[in-house]
């Protein structure tokens, strides 16, 4: 028997599920990687990120509560292969003056990988006319680019200390 | 006996091998993509996204060559999770309108992964004087941006097409 076609609003719902199930992967993460930063304002801009994540996964569950779905995660392949690629760099590189700069482009890879996700759904729901999820996804989106900026310029900084120090 | 603390070049180095290995992932993965999408426009951006991405691969030769490495592939946690989902898609969401809006999500989210990658590496290449590594790696981060752009192009349509068609 064939399988029933899939519809925009299954495959929304899907997404919500793999996205919900990152945010609260990252959460648990997020502590990990500000007790492992060596630079004062990369553990300064992961606590606070840890806050902002909190506020993305209630969002989230707002999310679900329009399309009227219990809040619910599903494994996400990616973002365990990106925490997984985390893992190693402070595992490789613990006590290493490049270890700041692994953990920025770990955290970097996991908020592009974020950035995409929010910028699909957002695009989803305003074809669904899920008018408080469009506002939700978008306030997020907007986090996650400005976190991603911040952490560019961290970036920057970190790798030009490790260059003076060499 | 401790480690010996591991250097930016290291790292640059370690990074190199994962995004060597990634890109030839994507080359094989895109024909498959390729063949699954239902949207001509985004078959046709597939294909010459893998004309591109055969681009990306001899650059990345060249950036081994700048440090006087060979080229090596080292498995990349992250695009094995990104590709996994991808193929998730391919199968479960196979015959239904929404196919091609999870085959642009999951391509949008490689995009993204790659686009943090190379802004990372340019970054470093620049803090290691590999002025040659620059150049290719800003060429390569400029192609990923445009097809990023020319896939949220495609995606607005296709989304606007399921729309119509329910």
């Amino acid at each position: 028997m064939p399988k029933e076609p899939k519809t925009l609003d299954e495959l929304f719902h899907d997404t919500l599920k793999d996205i919900y199930f990152a945010e609260k992967k990252i959460f648990t993460t997020l502590p990990k990687m500000e007790k492992a930063a060596q630079s004062p304002d990369l553990k300064k801009a992961f606590a606070k990120h840890r806050t902002e994540t909190q506020g993305h996964i209630d969002r989230l569950e707002k999310v679900f509560k329009e399309i009227e779905q219990k809040p619910q995660g599903k494994t996400c392949d990616a973002i365990v292969g990106l925490m997984d690629e985390g893992a190693e760099i402070m595992d490789e590189y613990k006590g290493s003056p490049a270890l700041d700069a692994g953990l920025l482009a770990a955290a970097q890879a996991v908020e592009h990988y974020e950035i995409s996700r929010y910028g699909t759904m957002r695009t989803w729901a305003e074809e669904l006319s899920l008018r408080e999820s469009v506002k939700l996804l978008q306030a997020t989106l907007d986090e996650e680019k400005a976190t991603d900026k911040a952490l560019t310029d961290i970036a920057e900084s970190v790798v030009n200390q490790i260059a003076e120090a060499a």
